[in-house]
């Protein structure tokens, strides 16, 4: 896909106008990447209406240089947030907006030390994150493909779901067939808990060996193109009881009802209630220990939050995750995710997996 | 390995007591991860006289539970920097550290509003970092275990390093090998840099494919058993020009000084410039564009830093990497890394593979 970085950064910069503000520092490597193609892992970008310019140290200048076009690079001698506050001065920037949240307490101290009493820093976070929120239909393509590859991965595994193997197997597997799919990693540590373990939302996989009549839920994603995946399956070596299989049927009948009140308008709280309330209803309630979804994109959790009383509105364009869940501590969990786009009158599901319960 | 978490806490609890801090919050997971055992994406540690307590969210509460001993879980309600805060106004914390680099401004904001107007945060950071440079003879056989382990998957995918094979192919087939090595993953994104773009020290593997007569940088490392090992070695496709081997030899040349520099009682600066100055001797110093190393351990890149001017001294436990390199724009680089530990009269080199220049 052709990027066309310079029109996000006229968007970022209407932005800075209405802010009244001269300059933006963008301290945050997913929001620089998506302003400039610079991949490198350390930088800062000052963003103005004289151009861009992108600091980064000797490490990474000849590929910054490769990945950009139309900023300037400048290699920075010393600490990175020194450099910044140096450069700041030195081209007497006024009003700076910053990111509150991209910014650590001790660099905020060297970059407001080294860019002199005359510099303003002024809050503005967020306001690369909420042009990334809205993907265009390049993007939006990049990331149907991210959600059927993730996909290809999971139903490729399958097979090797079975008592005997360990966690870590699977997990090992499950990350060699991304890379070998064109994926350039996990879009996060893959997670595939099993039994008990099952029931902690957030498990790494360990050596632990799959048994018989146990559930294992299967988290994973991948980055391709730069843009995340994100998908949950959970599947029942055996034959489930009928506890197991109510459980599984509530977490589908949230899922669906999520998926369902996903379109342009709505708020994020609205998605949260639609799967919360289906979960209410069959008493798990308790049992749901985290937000319906988050934003998916450039990065795996970004924004917006799909959680309780969120008020931002979906509107076309955005990625969400729908991911209801019900962990039975002691017992095992079941989680069911999809990627989902956002459109005028309704979504459009990326994940291309089928979601009934999976018994082996 | 049996790791005595508790007292680990009580040497953070004298370090406290020393600056007069009632208080110190944890909010950095390699730092709640050694003092507590808690491996959790999420979470605030609070570390005083009267115990320890950790907030988490729902997702993470039985994982705690189940990984830690001897101090309190609390479940946070709401977002993590207000519970923090709320916590310890709760508790009537007084003078409370807290590491500045391990804390954004809008969190710190967060905090601070949340604790109220008697509470006093002051900035310690470091503390644990510092506890962390001295690894112990359990966390020296662990790491040990895991510069062995990237030696043998180095070694392993050796044979697949030939003319006509993608970058990324590599790096696949060796993180699938750390993980069937017992590895719970690498330790950073495996760099596997080819021709020109061995010039860029942190390039990514890419779907470019190797050729005859390129140097090819493969730099690697495993997380075992929570601790990170880290190498790097250089390979020739073809026979090297007499002006490659030079630069393979005053590399090389400089990992060796820098390696014999390393003792208890040296600074860290010291051990960059006896392998900056190799490299000047050569005069290659203008293409060695990093620093000569740095701390290895829960994070890849920890304390001491290894580069100019670092007045850190070295002592026994400590483990560093040793990595010079030149990087020559548009034709090539060169790169050697081992991981050392500090001994009392000198060191212990981690790693176990040669370091002569490899030619396929």
């Amino acid at each position: 896909m052709t990027v066309d970085f310079a029109k996000r950064r006229r968007a970022a910069l209407r932005q800075l106008r209405r802010r009244k503000l001269d300059y933006l520092v963008v301290t945050h490597g997913a929001n620089w990447y998506y302003l400039t193609g610079f991949t490198g892992e350390s930088g800062a970008l000052v963003l103005g209406n004289m151009g861009t310019t992108l600091l980064t140290d000797g490490r990474f200048t000849t590929q910054a240089r490769e990945e950009t076009h139309g900023i300037k690079i400048e290699t920075q001698h010393g600490p990175l947030y020194k450099a910044l506050g140096e450069y700041l001065k030195r081209i007497n920037a006024g009003a700076t907006g910053f990111d509150a949240a991209a910014l650590t307490v001790a660099d905020w101290k060297t970059l407001r030390t080294a860019a002199g009493a005359k510099w303003r820093g002024v809050e503005a976070g967020g306001i690369v994150e909420r042009l990334r929120m809205t993907k265009d239909s390049g993007e939006l393509a990049v990331m149907r493909r991210a959600a059927v590859l993730v996909g290809e991965v999971f139903e490729s595994v399958l097979k090797l779901i079975k008592p005997g193997v360990r966690e870590n197997e699977i997990s090992a597997e499950i990350e060699y067939q991304m890379r070998k799919g064109g994926a350039s990693g996990p879009s996060f540590e893959t997670i595939v808990a099993s039994g008990p373990r099952s029931a902690l939302p957030h498990a790494r996989p360990t050596a632990k060996r799959l048994r018989k009549n146990e559930l294992v839920v299967l988290d994973l994603g991948v980055i391709l193109g730069h843009y995340c995946s994100d998908m949950t399956r959970t599947v029942y070596l055996g034959r489930a009881s009928q506890r197991v299989r109510g459980w599984y049927r509530a977490v589908q009948d949230a899922r669906q009802a999520g998926v369902a009140a996903v379109k342009a308008g709505v708020t994020c709280g609205d998605v949260d209630a639609a799967a919360r309330t289906v979960l209410k209803k069959h008493g798990l309630e308790t049992w749901f220990v985290h937000s319906t979804g988050h934003g998916l994109g450039l990065e795996v959790h970004e924004e917006p939050r799909v959680a309780r009383d969120q008020a931002t509105r979906l509107a076309p364009g955005y990625v969400i995750t729908i991911e209801p869940g019900v962990y039975v501590e002691g017992v095992g969990g079941i989680r069911i995710e999809d990627d989902v786009a956002v459109r005028t009158g309704g979504s459009e599901v990326l994940t291309r997996v089928k979601r009934d319960l999976i018994e082996i």
